[in-house]
């Protein structure tokens, strides 16, 4: 048969019983003959209980401690990957639990956000041979300087998905809460449905907008080494036959299909975690661009959204979007020498927005979406302040308290709520 | 200066709090110019607490179970290490954590219960050179597949002694919830004494009998390779002056020297977790002992005392105790097919026995010390119902109810209480 990876979240890990479910689904695909390497979280809370001990301590945080921060924190993983294989023996299957530095899985040297250089498949791919389920722990490899690394939160879909690359497995099954990728949140649209196939280019645009069913670097390494990835539920019957779960959830692909192309657009994201600033009365000159978010970046915030629009009387208004947490620090940031140093008028914010986005391949091909768009929020009576576009999505930036009704007229206006793929 | 090696049990490190206290402590170690490698356990319950999650999960004991057990139990080690490396830095001390595997400490493959065969010193003298305090975990290793291992129940004793005699360290400082070893258990003796010497054989029998200050495989490796092993506290102030620190506790010497002869006995051992088993009427032929404790040492049970005396009319009683734990076990085993096959009488056994042992390196030079002991005894009304001598230490096994009683009367007789040394 083939090669299959499996990714199971902290949640499907979370007690010894539900370790036992993992490892009967596990079981199944194994008897249905598949090799299958599996990569399982931390417990869940458990990374949590790691970093809050260590937070304790109030070590400076110097690369030094990031260093020992890594070796903590990998520990959860690495006490899964052994009950899982204990669990899996216990049901007669034989298995074998590695952890990164044993693969190797190799990474940089970033400790907290290390990504992944090389994996070595040879003991894998011995193992495999040899009969066993091989488990890995995700979130983690090793350094240049033969130290523990960490991927960063939500490191172990990446983990699943560059082990499946790595491998040249099948596919990659990533077994979460969800039970796949909707047009639109279930919470705020009812009618929200569940995508049978998304390209990858969506998928991307989807994490990013704060869909928050998969990291969104592992989708980047989907895209990059073209893993078939799947996105489905791990609290089904852990039972259910083997022919219906291969094709439950949501498959991240790059084959684009006609009937992808044909549905224009695929869903419609959204994120409250932003906030908008504007800078006033900014000298259109060479460079101002750069003496305006250089000392943003230098600060390690993260920009989103920038708009610069055509200036008139030689000044322009300058607006960007951040994390609503890092509000407050750039505000500071921009009042203190920043505005003096530009020359600029008053500065402008606002933490009461939120971005709201039509996401699709389809649009590619199609005209007419941004202005169905904008039509349909204006017939709900909602004010834009702010656009942005890419090939595949549109993202408007409206007032917060606008959003269920913005993403509920949208998710109507572009026909997702019908039955179709 | 000079290489210490330190290392401190579960206890010392079962809180944030008291983690903080052990980095003051090595960090005036280190302050005072000298070279720190670390050995810290894990955290007080933890070690438990993995095995218990483990254990639920039932899965076969086999060679692949006792693998990804020792997978989950090296976990608590190694966040003790990131731990205490941050609980160092915050204290402006540079640290750096490895685990067994990093140093690389190499065992055999005996999962849970491995012995250090090998340890690379290079990438800790890198470390040492750099000025910084390596702080390793205990109780592991890296076996000859590249898979980790444990050293068994209180390993990382041995751990820290092994470091110490790879590194040529100048002298192991085991830090411990008790302050040095005693002539005996100070709850049965008040008058119980701390010995500031000991010597390692002393120690040995004084471990192998129940003094549980430290694992006998630790003493073991101090003797093999003539490590300076010190015994003392973890309790006290962290700040106390270094010079009275390093005086503090018991040290464990191969230089016996002279006080040391002249003090005869230096400690009384006992152990309750003994009981014993007499056959009666066993032929007294060549072969006869082998098949009787072949079959017990196939099951797996260790036996301590054997006694056989000169037989009788061709016949003789055959004793011997094991850990009262395994009784009933041994017991069943020797009523079935043992006895039918050696052609023995009756079995006799009793579980309410303990073992009292009277140690000292003086006692080679010295004659009289076992009818001192025997004299004592009999004076406070004690049947002794089986002796066994080695040459440091005479052991007899008594009623159990006389315990305290034989303890306190021969402490008495061999002058421990008084000061000395």
């Amino acid at each position: 048969m083939s090669l299959i990876v499996h990714k199971y979240g902290g949640t499907s890990m979370g007690s010894i019983e539900r370790i036992g479910n993992v490892a009967r689904r596990v079981a199944k695909w194994r008897r249905a003959g598949h090799d299958v390497v599996v990569v399982p979280s931390a417990m869940a809370g458990e990374t949590n209980r790691l970093l809050g001990l260590a937070a304790e301590l109030k070590a400076p945080q110097t690369q030094d401690a990031a260093r020992e921060l890594d070796m903590i924190a990998a520990t959860g993983e690495q006490v899964s990957v052994g009950l899982l294989s204990l669990a899996l023996q216990a049901q007669g299957v034989p298995a074998v639990g590695l952890a990164g530095w044993q693969v190797a899985v190799r990474t940089d040297g970033a400790h907290g956000k290390a990504r992944i250089e090389e994996i070595d498949t040879t003991r894998v791919n011995e193992h495999l041979r040899a009969g066993r389920v091989v488990i890995i722990t995700g979130f983690q490899g090793i350094g240049p300087n033969g130290h523990q690394t960490t991927l960063g939160r939500g490191g172990s879909d990446t983990s699943a998905v560059a082990m499946a690359a790595a491998l040249g497995a099948q596919e990659c099954l990533i077994f979460t809460d969800v039970d796949g990728v909707y047009t639109t949140d279930p919470r705020v649209v009812t009618e929200a449905r569940r995508l049978p196939r998304i390209t990858f280019e969506e998928m991307l645009e989807m994490a990013s907008l704060g869909s928050k069913v998969l990291q969104i670097r592992s989708v980047e390494f989907a895209g990059k080494y073209r893993v078939r990835t799947r996105v489905l539920s791990s609290l089904t019957d852990p039972d259910i036959p083997i022919e219906e779960e291969a094709e439950s959830g949501t498959l991240i692909t790059f084959e684009e299909d006609q009937a992808m192309e044909d549905a224009v657009v695929s869903g419609i994201a959204f994120s409250r975690d932003e906030a908008k600033i504007t800078l006033t009365r900014v000298p259109d000159t060479p460079g101002v661009a750069f003496r305006i978010l250089g000392p943003v970046a230098e600060a390690n915030i993260d920009v989103d959204m920038i708009i610069q629009n055509q200036s008139i009387d030689g000044t322009t208004d300058f607006s960007f979007t951040v994390h609503r947490n890092e509000y407050d620090k750039t505000l500071a940031l921009l009042q203190g020498k920043v505005r003096a140093d530009i020359g600029a008028g008053d500065i402008i914010g606002d933490q009461k927005i939120c971005k709201v986005s039509v996401v699709g391949i389809g649009m590619r091909s199609h005209v007419g979406i941004a202005s169905l768009m904008f039509k349909t929020l204006s017939e709900e009576g909602i004010n834009i302040q702010m656009i942005s576009t890419s090939e595949i999505k549109i993202s408007v930036v409206i007032d917060d308290k606008y959003l269920e009704l913005a993403v509920r007229a949208l998710h109507k206006a572009f026909g997702l709520e019908e039955a179709s793929a």
